[in-house]
Protein backbone atom coordinates (compact mmCIF):
# COMPACT_ATOMS: atom_id res chain seq x y z
CA UNK A 1 0.00 0.00 0.00
CA UNK A 2 1.37 3.48 -1.20
CA UNK A 3 0.51 6.92 -0.86
CA UNK A 4 1.55 10.40 -1.37
CA UNK A 5 0.27 13.69 -1.06
CA UNK A 6 1.29 16.21 -3.91
CA UNK A 7 1.32 20.46 -4.19
CA UNK A 8 -0.70 20.86 -7.53
CA UNK A 9 2.09 21.97 -9.62
CA UNK A 10 5.04 19.82 -8.39
CA UNK A 11 5.53 15.94 -9.77
CA UNK A 12 7.47 15.46 -6.80
CA UNK A 13 5.40 14.14 -3.92
CA UNK A 14 5.40 16.67 -0.68
CA UNK A 15 5.07 13.22 1.51
CA UNK A 16 5.00 9.48 0.78
CA UNK A 17 4.72 6.26 2.67
CA UNK A 18 4.97 2.38 1.58
CA UNK A 19 3.37 -0.29 3.69
CA UNK A 20 2.96 -4.15 3.50
CA UNK A 21 -0.71 -4.37 1.87
CA UNK A 22 -1.60 -7.97 3.77
CA UNK A 23 -4.75 -7.15 1.28
CA UNK A 24 -6.13 -10.78 2.86
CA UNK A 25 -6.13 -9.62 6.99
CA UNK A 26 -8.93 -7.86 8.03
CA UNK A 27 -8.60 -4.16 9.21
CA UNK A 28 -7.47 -3.00 5.88
CA UNK A 29 -9.62 0.35 5.67
CA UNK A 30 -7.95 0.84 9.19
CA UNK A 31 -4.81 0.93 7.65
CA UNK A 32 -5.46 3.22 4.55
CA UNK A 33 -6.51 5.63 6.59
CA UNK A 34 -3.63 5.62 8.60
CA UNK A 35 -1.50 5.76 5.69
CA UNK A 36 -3.96 8.68 3.90
CA UNK A 37 -3.03 10.52 7.39
CA UNK A 38 0.36 10.04 7.86
CA UNK A 39 0.84 11.47 4.30
CA UNK A 40 -1.47 14.39 4.78
CA UNK A 41 0.21 18.14 4.19
CA UNK A 42 1.01 20.22 7.36
CA UNK A 43 -1.19 22.84 5.89
CA UNK A 44 -3.97 20.52 6.00
CA UNK A 45 -5.44 21.45 2.87
CA UNK A 46 -6.52 18.96 0.64
CA UNK A 47 -8.46 19.39 -2.06
CA UNK A 48 -9.21 16.06 -3.53
CA UNK A 49 -8.23 12.13 -2.69
CA UNK A 50 -7.67 9.68 -5.80
CA UNK A 51 -7.11 6.09 -4.65
CA UNK A 52 -6.23 2.98 -6.99
CA UNK A 53 -6.84 -0.20 -6.13
CA UNK A 54 -7.06 -3.22 -8.71
CA UNK A 55 -10.44 -4.32 -10.18
CA UNK A 56 -13.53 -5.12 -10.59
CA UNK A 57 -14.59 -2.04 -9.04
CA UNK A 58 -17.07 0.85 -9.99
CA UNK A 59 -15.42 3.90 -10.42
CA UNK A 60 -18.46 5.97 -11.06
CA UNK A 61 -19.66 4.48 -7.24
CA UNK A 62 -16.55 4.55 -5.91
CA UNK A 63 -17.07 0.86 -4.76
CA UNK A 64 -14.85 -2.21 -5.39
CA UNK A 65 -16.50 -4.99 -6.20
CA UNK A 66 -14.83 -8.38 -5.86
CA UNK A 67 -11.38 -7.54 -5.44
CA UNK A 68 -9.37 -11.38 -5.75
CA UNK A 69 -7.90 -11.97 -1.92
CA UNK A 70 -9.55 -9.47 -0.10
CA UNK A 71 -13.27 -11.37 1.14
CA UNK A 72 -13.23 -7.89 2.98
CA UNK A 73 -13.71 -5.66 0.83
CA UNK A 74 -16.32 -7.66 -1.50
CA UNK A 75 -18.97 -4.81 -2.35
CA UNK A 76 -17.25 -2.05 -0.63
CA UNK A 77 -18.18 1.28 -0.43
CA UNK A 78 -14.26 2.55 -0.77
CA UNK A 79 -14.50 5.84 -1.72
CA UNK A 80 -17.50 7.11 -0.25
CA UNK A 81 -15.89 5.86 3.19
CA UNK A 82 -12.68 7.92 2.68
CA UNK A 83 -15.10 10.59 1.58
CA UNK A 84 -16.79 10.92 4.63
CA UNK A 85 -13.49 9.64 7.10
CA UNK A 86 -11.65 12.83 5.67
CA UNK A 87 -14.62 15.41 4.64
CA UNK A 88 -13.13 15.14 1.63
CA UNK A 89 -14.00 14.58 -2.20
CA UNK A 90 -12.51 10.95 -2.54
CA UNK A 91 -11.99 9.90 -6.40
CA UNK A 92 -11.74 5.54 -7.21
CA UNK A 93 -10.17 3.87 -10.28
CA UNK A 94 -8.34 0.78 -11.13
CA UNK A 95 -4.65 0.47 -11.46
CA UNK A 96 -3.92 -0.30 -15.23
CA UNK A 97 -6.34 2.66 -16.08
CA UNK A 98 -4.70 5.11 -13.25
CA UNK A 99 -1.62 4.49 -15.23
CA UNK A 100 -2.36 4.90 -18.49
CA UNK A 101 -4.11 8.31 -16.92
CA UNK A 102 -0.34 9.21 -15.29
CA UNK A 103 1.63 8.30 -18.54
CA UNK A 104 -0.66 10.58 -20.49
CA UNK A 105 -0.58 13.53 -18.11
CA UNK A 106 2.51 13.34 -16.78
CA UNK A 107 4.72 10.98 -18.92
CA UNK A 108 5.66 8.74 -22.12
CA UNK A 109 2.06 10.00 -23.69
CA UNK A 110 2.51 14.08 -22.48
CA UNK A 111 0.81 15.73 -25.42
CA UNK A 112 -1.35 13.54 -27.23
CA UNK A 113 -4.75 12.78 -26.93
CA UNK A 114 -5.45 9.69 -28.24
CA UNK A 115 -3.52 7.14 -25.90
CA UNK A 116 -3.83 3.84 -25.50
CA UNK A 117 -1.77 2.12 -22.30
CA UNK A 118 -1.19 -1.95 -21.72
CA UNK A 119 0.76 -3.30 -19.61
CA UNK A 120 1.95 -6.72 -19.45
CA UNK A 121 2.97 -8.57 -16.49
CA UNK A 122 0.88 -11.69 -14.48
CA UNK A 123 -2.21 -10.36 -16.02
CA UNK A 124 -2.81 -7.44 -19.47
CA UNK A 125 -4.70 -4.22 -18.19
CA UNK A 126 -4.80 -1.61 -19.83
CA UNK A 127 -5.80 2.61 -19.78
CA UNK A 128 -7.46 4.06 -22.64
CA UNK A 129 -7.73 8.04 -23.26
CA UNK A 130 -9.90 9.26 -25.88
CA UNK A 131 -10.02 12.96 -26.62
CA UNK A 132 -8.29 13.57 -23.68
CA UNK A 133 -10.68 11.22 -21.45
CA UNK A 134 -10.60 8.26 -19.95
CA UNK A 135 -12.33 5.44 -21.37
CA UNK A 136 -14.34 4.28 -18.34
CA UNK A 137 -17.71 2.52 -19.56
CA UNK A 138 -21.36 2.29 -18.03
CA UNK A 139 -20.63 -0.14 -15.24
CA UNK A 140 -16.72 1.28 -15.62
CA UNK A 141 -15.56 -1.72 -16.45
CA UNK A 142 -14.69 -0.60 -19.97
CA UNK A 143 -11.05 -1.10 -21.38
CA UNK A 144 -10.64 -4.64 -20.36
CA UNK A 145 -8.21 -5.48 -23.39
CA UNK A 146 -6.38 -7.91 -21.64
CA UNK A 147 -9.94 -9.72 -22.08
CA UNK A 148 -10.27 -9.10 -25.74
CA UNK A 149 -10.74 -12.51 -27.80
CA UNK A 150 -7.80 -13.03 -29.51
CA UNK A 151 -8.84 -17.03 -30.54
CA UNK A 152 -11.96 -18.44 -29.27
CA UNK A 153 -10.50 -21.94 -29.39
CA UNK A 154 -7.06 -20.20 -27.11
CA UNK A 155 -5.77 -21.30 -23.79
CA UNK A 156 -7.39 -20.74 -20.59
CA UNK A 157 -7.12 -17.37 -19.31
CA UNK A 158 -6.73 -16.92 -15.56
CA UNK A 159 -10.38 -15.27 -15.36
CA UNK A 160 -11.61 -18.51 -16.87
CA UNK A 161 -12.60 -18.01 -20.22
CA UNK A 162 -10.99 -18.85 -23.63
CA UNK A 163 -8.36 -17.41 -26.23
CA UNK A 164 -8.14 -14.46 -24.63
CA UNK A 165 -4.83 -11.70 -24.96
CA UNK A 166 -4.00 -12.29 -21.91
CA UNK A 167 -3.78 -16.23 -22.02
CA UNK A 168 -1.75 -15.73 -25.04
CA UNK A 169 0.96 -12.94 -23.78
CA UNK A 170 1.10 -12.45 -20.30
CA UNK A 171 3.76 -13.48 -17.82
CA UNK A 172 1.87 -16.73 -16.67
CA UNK A 173 0.47 -17.85 -20.58
CA UNK A 174 4.64 -17.36 -21.43
CA UNK A 175 5.57 -20.01 -18.87
CA UNK A 176 2.65 -22.04 -19.30
CA UNK A 177 3.53 -22.32 -22.75
CA UNK A 178 6.89 -22.84 -22.49
CA UNK A 179 5.93 -26.11 -20.02
CA UNK A 180 3.14 -27.42 -22.38
CA UNK A 181 6.25 -27.77 -25.34
CA UNK A 182 8.34 -28.70 -22.30
CA UNK A 183 6.22 -31.69 -21.03
CA UNK A 184 5.45 -32.54 -25.13
CA UNK A 185 9.19 -33.36 -25.63
CA UNK A 186 10.61 -30.00 -26.89
CA UNK A 187 14.35 -29.54 -25.55
CA UNK A 188 15.53 -26.29 -23.42
CA UNK A 189 18.40 -25.65 -20.70
CA UNK A 190 15.26 -24.79 -18.32
CA UNK A 191 14.05 -28.32 -16.39
CA UNK A 192 10.47 -29.04 -15.99
CA UNK A 193 9.38 -26.66 -12.77
CA UNK A 194 6.06 -25.54 -11.54
CA UNK A 195 7.82 -22.30 -9.96
CA UNK A 196 9.44 -21.15 -13.12
CA UNK A 197 8.57 -17.49 -13.68
CA UNK A 198 8.78 -15.70 -16.95
CA UNK A 199 11.44 -13.94 -15.95
CA UNK A 200 13.57 -17.57 -15.87
CA UNK A 201 12.44 -18.13 -19.07
CA UNK A 202 13.43 -14.63 -20.54
CA UNK A 203 16.91 -15.23 -19.08
CA UNK A 204 17.38 -18.66 -20.59
CA UNK A 205 15.84 -17.07 -23.87
CA UNK A 206 18.70 -14.25 -23.37
CA UNK A 207 21.68 -17.31 -22.71
CA UNK A 208 20.44 -18.47 -26.80
CA UNK A 209 17.86 -21.06 -25.39
CA UNK A 210 15.31 -22.18 -28.27
CA UNK A 211 12.18 -22.97 -26.96
CA UNK A 212 12.32 -20.15 -24.45
CA UNK A 213 13.40 -17.62 -27.21
CA UNK A 214 9.81 -19.24 -29.30
CA UNK A 215 7.81 -18.89 -25.90
CA UNK A 216 8.39 -15.09 -25.97
CA UNK A 217 7.94 -14.37 -29.80
CA UNK A 218 4.72 -16.46 -29.64
CA UNK A 219 3.61 -13.75 -26.86
CA UNK A 220 5.23 -10.87 -28.55
CA UNK A 221 3.11 -12.45 -32.11
CA UNK A 222 -0.26 -12.28 -30.46
CA UNK A 223 0.26 -9.14 -28.48
CA UNK A 224 1.12 -7.95 -32.14
CA UNK A 225 -2.79 -9.64 -33.34
CA UNK A 226 -4.47 -7.54 -30.30
CA UNK A 227 -2.74 -4.30 -30.65
CA UNK A 228 -3.79 -4.11 -34.06
CA UNK A 229 -7.13 -4.88 -33.37
CA UNK A 230 -6.70 -2.12 -30.82
CA UNK A 231 -5.82 -0.14 -33.21
CA UNK A 232 -8.96 -0.16 -35.61
CA UNK A 233 -10.92 0.14 -32.10
CA UNK A 234 -9.41 3.02 -30.99
CA UNK A 235 -6.74 4.73 -33.78
CA UNK A 236 -4.45 6.00 -31.05
CA UNK A 237 -1.63 8.29 -31.60
CA UNK A 238 0.77 6.46 -29.27
CA UNK A 239 0.84 3.11 -27.85
CA UNK A 240 2.91 2.60 -24.16
CA UNK A 241 3.77 -0.64 -22.92
CA UNK A 242 4.08 -0.85 -19.11
CA UNK A 243 4.25 -3.94 -16.60
CA UNK A 244 7.00 -6.07 -16.00
CA UNK A 245 7.21 -8.37 -18.93
CA UNK A 246 7.25 -5.85 -21.70
CA UNK A 247 10.97 -4.91 -20.09
CA UNK A 248 12.35 -7.71 -21.46
CA UNK A 249 12.52 -5.74 -24.66
CA UNK A 250 13.43 -7.17 -27.95
CA UNK A 251 12.69 -11.18 -26.93
CA UNK A 252 8.99 -9.80 -27.34
CA UNK A 253 8.89 -6.66 -29.18
CA UNK A 254 11.15 -7.98 -32.65
CA UNK A 255 7.70 -10.51 -32.87
CA UNK A 256 5.41 -7.60 -32.26
CA UNK A 257 6.10 -5.20 -34.85
CA UNK A 258 6.50 -7.57 -37.44
CA UNK A 259 2.79 -8.83 -36.05
CA UNK A 260 1.39 -5.70 -35.64
CA UNK A 261 2.64 -4.65 -39.25
CA UNK A 262 1.23 -7.66 -40.46
CA UNK A 263 -2.06 -7.65 -38.98
CA UNK A 264 -2.70 -3.82 -39.48
CA UNK A 265 -5.46 -3.67 -42.01
CA UNK A 266 -4.87 -0.16 -43.20
CA UNK A 267 -1.53 1.21 -43.06
CA UNK A 268 -2.69 5.10 -42.50
CA UNK A 269 -3.45 3.57 -38.65
CA UNK A 270 0.44 3.58 -38.35
CA UNK A 271 1.21 6.57 -39.45
CA UNK A 272 3.10 8.91 -37.01
CA UNK A 273 1.88 6.23 -34.76
CA UNK A 274 4.27 6.14 -31.50
CA UNK A 275 5.07 2.70 -29.80
CA UNK A 276 7.26 3.24 -26.48
CA UNK A 277 7.44 2.21 -23.43
CA UNK A 278 6.22 3.66 -20.08
CA UNK A 279 8.10 6.44 -18.40
CA UNK A 280 6.68 6.48 -14.83
CA UNK A 281 7.62 3.00 -13.27
CA UNK A 282 6.35 2.36 -10.13
CA UNK A 283 4.97 5.80 -9.25
CA UNK A 284 2.64 5.60 -12.39
CA UNK A 285 -0.22 4.43 -9.79
CA UNK A 286 0.28 6.80 -6.92
CA UNK A 287 0.50 9.75 -10.16
CA UNK A 288 -2.47 8.32 -11.81
CA UNK A 289 -4.28 8.71 -8.65
CA UNK A 290 -2.81 12.41 -8.29
CA UNK A 291 -3.97 12.47 -11.92
CA UNK A 292 -7.73 11.76 -11.56
CA UNK A 293 -8.64 13.39 -8.60
CA UNK A 294 -7.52 16.43 -10.61
CA UNK A 295 -9.06 15.81 -13.79
CA UNK A 296 -12.33 15.30 -11.32
CA UNK A 297 -12.20 18.57 -9.59
CA UNK A 298 -11.75 20.37 -12.89
CA UNK A 299 -15.15 18.42 -14.92
CA UNK B 1 -27.40 10.09 -53.36
CA UNK B 2 -29.72 11.01 -50.93
CA UNK B 3 -29.77 14.87 -49.64
CA UNK B 4 -32.23 16.82 -47.29
CA UNK B 5 -32.35 19.96 -45.61
CA UNK B 6 -33.39 20.40 -41.97
CA UNK B 7 -35.11 22.56 -38.94
CA UNK B 8 -33.50 22.68 -35.76
CA UNK B 9 -36.10 21.38 -33.89
CA UNK B 10 -38.05 18.74 -36.40
CA UNK B 11 -37.11 15.38 -37.25
CA UNK B 12 -38.87 15.36 -40.38
CA UNK B 13 -36.80 16.83 -43.29
CA UNK B 14 -37.52 20.31 -45.30
CA UNK B 15 -36.75 18.41 -48.68
CA UNK B 16 -35.53 15.61 -49.68
CA UNK B 17 -34.28 14.50 -53.05
CA UNK B 18 -32.62 11.26 -54.16
CA UNK B 19 -30.48 10.36 -57.11
CA UNK B 20 -28.44 7.73 -58.72
CA UNK B 21 -25.08 7.85 -57.03
CA UNK B 22 -23.14 6.28 -60.07
CA UNK B 23 -19.91 6.35 -57.73
CA UNK B 24 -17.56 5.30 -60.44
CA UNK B 25 -18.75 8.14 -63.13
CA UNK B 26 -17.01 11.39 -63.36
CA UNK B 27 -19.18 14.55 -62.75
CA UNK B 28 -19.59 13.18 -58.77
CA UNK B 29 -18.83 16.76 -56.88
CA UNK B 30 -21.49 18.12 -59.50
CA UNK B 31 -23.77 16.02 -58.30
CA UNK B 32 -23.13 16.15 -55.42
CA UNK B 33 -23.66 20.20 -55.47
CA UNK B 34 -26.81 20.34 -57.42
CA UNK B 35 -28.71 17.93 -55.00
CA UNK B 36 -27.89 19.72 -51.88
CA UNK B 37 -29.30 23.10 -54.26
CA UNK B 38 -32.33 21.51 -54.43
CA UNK B 39 -33.12 20.79 -50.88
CA UNK B 40 -31.21 24.09 -50.14
CA UNK B 41 -34.30 25.94 -47.74
CA UNK B 42 -36.23 28.84 -49.43
CA UNK B 43 -35.20 30.68 -46.83
CA UNK B 44 -31.77 30.55 -47.38
CA UNK B 45 -30.35 29.94 -44.00
CA UNK B 46 -27.82 27.03 -43.17
CA UNK B 47 -26.11 26.91 -40.52
CA UNK B 48 -24.09 23.76 -41.82
CA UNK B 49 -23.47 21.15 -43.83
CA UNK B 50 -22.70 17.75 -43.03
CA UNK B 51 -21.84 14.90 -45.31
CA UNK B 52 -21.93 11.21 -44.96
CA UNK B 53 -19.39 8.69 -47.39
CA UNK B 54 -18.03 5.24 -47.66
CA UNK B 55 -14.72 5.23 -45.79
CA UNK B 56 -11.99 5.61 -45.70
CA UNK B 57 -11.95 9.22 -44.83
CA UNK B 58 -10.70 11.63 -42.87
CA UNK B 59 -13.62 13.34 -40.74
CA UNK B 60 -10.55 15.40 -39.27
CA UNK B 61 -10.07 16.81 -42.50
CA UNK B 62 -13.10 16.47 -44.75
CA UNK B 63 -10.90 14.58 -46.76
CA UNK B 64 -11.90 11.42 -48.68
CA UNK B 65 -8.95 8.65 -48.71
CA UNK B 66 -10.01 5.74 -51.12
CA UNK B 67 -13.16 5.55 -51.79
CA UNK B 68 -13.70 2.06 -53.57
CA UNK B 69 -15.30 2.28 -56.86
CA UNK B 70 -14.47 5.45 -56.99
CA UNK B 71 -11.12 6.72 -58.48
CA UNK B 72 -11.62 10.34 -59.33
CA UNK B 73 -12.20 11.23 -55.26
CA UNK B 74 -9.31 9.25 -54.07
CA UNK B 75 -7.84 11.74 -51.60
CA UNK B 76 -10.13 14.24 -52.64
CA UNK B 77 -10.91 17.48 -49.87
CA UNK B 78 -14.95 16.85 -50.32
CA UNK B 79 -15.66 18.94 -46.84
CA UNK B 80 -13.75 22.02 -48.09
CA UNK B 81 -14.69 21.84 -51.12
CA UNK B 82 -18.25 21.88 -50.65
CA UNK B 83 -17.55 24.26 -47.64
CA UNK B 84 -15.92 26.40 -50.14
CA UNK B 85 -18.87 26.41 -52.51
CA UNK B 86 -21.61 26.72 -50.41
CA UNK B 87 -19.68 29.28 -48.19
CA UNK B 88 -21.00 27.28 -45.59
CA UNK B 89 -19.10 24.96 -42.61
CA UNK B 90 -18.85 21.42 -43.66
CA UNK B 91 -18.65 18.09 -41.71
CA UNK B 92 -17.82 14.50 -43.29
CA UNK B 93 -17.55 11.24 -41.83
CA UNK B 94 -18.95 8.00 -43.02
CA UNK B 95 -21.72 5.70 -42.87
CA UNK B 96 -21.34 3.83 -39.72
CA UNK B 97 -20.66 6.18 -37.72
CA UNK B 98 -23.08 8.69 -38.99
CA UNK B 99 -25.84 6.01 -38.66
CA UNK B 100 -24.77 5.09 -35.16
CA UNK B 101 -24.63 8.92 -33.99
CA UNK B 102 -28.15 9.66 -35.69
CA UNK B 103 -29.85 5.97 -33.47
CA UNK B 104 -27.95 8.03 -30.51
CA UNK B 105 -29.47 10.91 -31.35
CA UNK B 106 -32.76 10.19 -32.67
CA UNK B 107 -33.70 6.75 -32.64
CA UNK B 108 -32.70 3.01 -30.49
CA UNK B 109 -30.13 5.12 -28.71
CA UNK B 110 -31.93 8.19 -27.07
CA UNK B 111 -31.35 8.58 -23.48
CA UNK B 112 -28.18 6.29 -23.76
CA UNK B 113 -24.39 7.79 -23.39
CA UNK B 114 -22.20 4.70 -24.37
CA UNK B 115 -23.84 3.36 -27.20
CA UNK B 116 -22.39 0.79 -29.59
CA UNK B 117 -24.25 0.70 -33.06
CA UNK B 118 -23.30 -2.21 -35.32
CA UNK B 119 -24.40 -2.62 -39.08
CA UNK B 120 -24.50 -6.40 -40.30
CA UNK B 121 -24.69 -5.53 -44.18
CA UNK B 122 -22.33 -6.46 -46.86
CA UNK B 123 -19.59 -5.45 -44.55
CA UNK B 124 -19.66 -4.74 -40.78
CA UNK B 125 -19.26 -1.37 -39.67
CA UNK B 126 -20.19 0.59 -36.15
CA UNK B 127 -20.32 4.08 -34.85
CA UNK B 128 -19.55 4.12 -30.91
CA UNK B 129 -20.75 6.65 -28.67
CA UNK B 130 -18.50 7.06 -25.42
CA UNK B 131 -19.90 9.45 -22.58
CA UNK B 132 -21.93 11.36 -25.73
CA UNK B 133 -18.79 11.73 -28.14
CA UNK B 134 -18.65 10.25 -31.04
CA UNK B 135 -15.52 7.81 -31.35
CA UNK B 136 -13.59 8.88 -34.10
CA UNK B 137 -9.33 8.54 -33.29
CA UNK B 138 -6.20 10.08 -34.29
CA UNK B 139 -6.49 9.88 -37.95
CA UNK B 140 -10.51 9.68 -37.74
CA UNK B 141 -10.22 5.46 -38.59
CA UNK B 142 -11.30 4.18 -35.41
CA UNK B 143 -14.40 1.98 -34.69
CA UNK B 144 -13.64 -0.62 -37.39
CA UNK B 145 -15.50 -3.19 -35.18
CA UNK B 146 -15.95 -5.00 -38.37
CA UNK B 147 -12.13 -5.55 -38.81
CA UNK B 148 -11.01 -6.60 -35.19
CA UNK B 149 -9.80 -10.11 -35.67
CA UNK B 150 -11.57 -12.82 -34.14
CA UNK B 151 -9.44 -15.63 -34.90
CA UNK B 152 -5.71 -14.95 -36.67
CA UNK B 153 -6.54 -18.33 -38.97
CA UNK B 154 -10.05 -17.53 -39.78
CA UNK B 155 -11.31 -17.07 -43.40
CA UNK B 156 -10.51 -14.57 -45.81
CA UNK B 157 -11.80 -10.70 -45.25
CA UNK B 158 -12.96 -8.31 -48.11
CA UNK B 159 -10.44 -6.44 -46.71
CA UNK B 160 -7.65 -9.11 -47.72
CA UNK B 161 -7.05 -9.85 -44.27
CA UNK B 162 -7.75 -12.84 -42.06
CA UNK B 163 -10.05 -13.62 -39.67
CA UNK B 164 -12.48 -10.05 -38.74
CA UNK B 165 -15.58 -10.27 -37.44
CA UNK B 166 -16.69 -9.01 -40.85
CA UNK B 167 -15.14 -12.68 -42.33
CA UNK B 168 -17.47 -14.47 -40.12
CA UNK B 169 -20.93 -12.87 -40.22
CA UNK B 170 -21.24 -10.31 -43.52
CA UNK B 171 -23.63 -11.45 -45.56
CA UNK B 172 -21.12 -12.54 -48.51
CA UNK B 173 -19.34 -14.46 -45.43
CA UNK B 174 -22.56 -16.31 -44.59
CA UNK B 175 -23.09 -17.33 -48.25
CA UNK B 176 -19.08 -18.00 -48.59
CA UNK B 177 -19.44 -20.52 -45.77
CA UNK B 178 -22.45 -21.58 -47.19
CA UNK B 179 -21.20 -22.18 -50.56
CA UNK B 180 -18.00 -24.16 -49.27
CA UNK B 181 -20.19 -26.42 -47.10
CA UNK B 182 -21.94 -27.34 -50.26
CA UNK B 183 -19.11 -27.76 -52.12
CA UNK B 184 -17.48 -29.97 -49.22
CA UNK B 185 -21.05 -32.28 -49.58
CA UNK B 186 -22.88 -30.86 -47.07
CA UNK B 187 -26.84 -31.21 -48.27
CA UNK B 188 -28.89 -28.14 -48.93
CA UNK B 189 -31.98 -27.39 -50.80
CA UNK B 190 -30.01 -25.13 -52.94
CA UNK B 191 -27.78 -25.51 -55.96
CA UNK B 192 -24.55 -24.49 -56.10
CA UNK B 193 -24.54 -21.03 -57.68
CA UNK B 194 -22.15 -17.66 -57.37
CA UNK B 195 -25.05 -15.35 -57.82
CA UNK B 196 -26.46 -16.89 -54.07
CA UNK B 197 -26.94 -13.86 -51.60
CA UNK B 198 -27.49 -13.79 -48.02
CA UNK B 199 -31.04 -13.05 -48.54
CA UNK B 200 -31.64 -16.64 -50.74
CA UNK B 201 -29.28 -18.20 -47.47
CA UNK B 202 -32.58 -16.73 -45.44
CA UNK B 203 -34.91 -17.53 -46.84
CA UNK B 204 -33.97 -21.35 -47.59
CA UNK B 205 -33.09 -21.38 -43.65
CA UNK B 206 -36.17 -20.18 -43.03
CA UNK B 207 -37.49 -22.84 -44.66
CA UNK B 208 -36.06 -25.22 -42.57
CA UNK B 209 -32.76 -25.54 -44.72
CA UNK B 210 -30.08 -27.44 -42.09
CA UNK B 211 -26.89 -25.96 -44.13
CA UNK B 212 -28.81 -22.61 -44.14
CA UNK B 213 -29.80 -22.43 -40.56
CA UNK B 214 -26.02 -23.66 -39.70
CA UNK B 215 -24.48 -21.02 -41.78
CA UNK B 216 -26.61 -17.85 -40.27
CA UNK B 217 -26.13 -19.78 -36.69
CA UNK B 218 -22.36 -19.63 -37.08
CA UNK B 219 -22.43 -16.25 -38.34
CA UNK B 220 -24.42 -15.15 -34.92
CA UNK B 221 -22.15 -16.97 -32.78
CA UNK B 222 -19.39 -15.15 -34.01
CA UNK B 223 -21.07 -11.89 -33.70
CA UNK B 224 -21.56 -13.39 -30.55
CA UNK B 225 -17.72 -13.84 -29.44
CA UNK B 226 -17.23 -9.72 -31.10
CA UNK B 227 -19.40 -8.29 -29.44
CA UNK B 228 -18.37 -9.70 -25.66
CA UNK B 229 -14.96 -8.21 -26.59
CA UNK B 230 -16.98 -4.81 -27.63
CA UNK B 231 -18.30 -5.18 -24.13
CA UNK B 232 -15.21 -6.10 -22.07
CA UNK B 233 -13.68 -2.62 -24.62
CA UNK B 234 -16.34 -0.32 -24.40
CA UNK B 235 -19.15 -1.58 -21.63
CA UNK B 236 -21.63 0.38 -23.61
CA UNK B 237 -25.19 0.58 -21.69
CA UNK B 238 -26.92 -0.26 -25.52
CA UNK B 239 -26.05 -2.35 -28.38
CA UNK B 240 -27.73 -1.47 -31.08
CA UNK B 241 -27.85 -3.61 -34.83
CA UNK B 242 -28.53 -2.14 -37.78
CA UNK B 243 -28.13 -3.42 -41.85
CA UNK B 244 -30.19 -6.06 -44.03
CA UNK B 245 -28.30 -9.20 -42.44
CA UNK B 246 -29.18 -8.00 -39.10
CA UNK B 247 -33.46 -7.82 -39.95
CA UNK B 248 -33.10 -12.05 -40.13
CA UNK B 249 -33.97 -11.73 -36.65
CA UNK B 250 -33.87 -15.20 -34.60
CA UNK B 251 -32.14 -17.04 -37.65
CA UNK B 252 -28.87 -14.75 -36.33
CA UNK B 253 -29.86 -13.57 -32.62
CA UNK B 254 -30.60 -16.94 -31.33
CA UNK B 255 -27.05 -17.92 -31.41
CA UNK B 256 -25.93 -14.29 -30.98
CA UNK B 257 -27.16 -14.09 -27.59
CA UNK B 258 -26.00 -17.51 -26.20
CA UNK B 259 -22.92 -17.12 -27.60
CA UNK B 260 -22.76 -13.41 -25.68
CA UNK B 261 -23.77 -15.07 -22.42
CA UNK B 262 -20.92 -17.76 -23.20
CA UNK B 263 -18.22 -14.99 -23.72
CA UNK B 264 -18.59 -12.19 -22.02
CA UNK B 265 -16.34 -12.67 -18.49
CA UNK B 266 -18.06 -11.05 -16.24
CA UNK B 267 -22.07 -10.73 -15.48
CA UNK B 268 -21.77 -6.80 -14.61
CA UNK B 269 -20.83 -5.88 -18.73
CA UNK B 270 -24.84 -7.45 -18.91
CA UNK B 271 -26.61 -5.74 -16.23
CA UNK B 272 -29.00 -3.16 -17.43
CA UNK B 273 -27.55 -3.73 -21.24
CA UNK B 274 -29.96 -3.11 -23.86
CA UNK B 275 -29.58 -5.00 -26.93
CA UNK B 276 -32.28 -4.19 -29.75
CA UNK B 277 -32.37 -3.17 -33.65
CA UNK B 278 -31.70 0.08 -35.21
CA UNK B 279 -34.83 2.78 -35.51
CA UNK B 280 -34.28 4.68 -38.23
CA UNK B 281 -33.82 2.39 -41.35
CA UNK B 282 -32.53 4.20 -44.23
CA UNK B 283 -32.81 7.59 -42.46
CA UNK B 284 -30.23 6.81 -40.48
CA UNK B 285 -27.39 8.29 -43.08
CA UNK B 286 -29.59 12.09 -43.41
CA UNK B 287 -30.38 12.00 -40.11
CA UNK B 288 -26.55 11.45 -38.54
CA UNK B 289 -24.96 13.70 -41.34
CA UNK B 290 -28.05 16.25 -39.68
CA UNK B 291 -26.73 15.42 -36.05
CA UNK B 292 -23.24 15.72 -36.98
CA UNK B 293 -23.41 19.12 -38.31
CA UNK B 294 -25.39 20.28 -34.80
CA UNK B 295 -23.07 18.52 -32.79
CA UNK B 296 -19.87 20.10 -34.65
CA UNK B 297 -22.18 23.63 -34.50
CA UNK B 298 -22.00 23.23 -30.91
CA UNK B 299 -18.12 22.17 -29.69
Amino acid sequence: MRAASYAPDKLKPIKQKKIPTHASEPGGFERLVNIIEEIWPKDGCVDAIGLGSPGPLDPHTGYLLSPPNNPEWHNFPLAPKVAEHFGVKTYLNNDANLAGLAEYRFGAGKGHHNVLYITVSTGIGAGVIIEDRLLLGNHGLAAELGHVILDPNGPLCACGYKGHLESFSSGPAIVKYFLGELEAGSKSSLKQDINLTARDVAEAAKKGDALAIKAYSRAGEYLGIGVASFLHVFDPSIVIFGGGVSQVGNLLFDSFHISLKKHVFHPRYLEGLVITKAQLGDDAGLLGARALAELKLKV
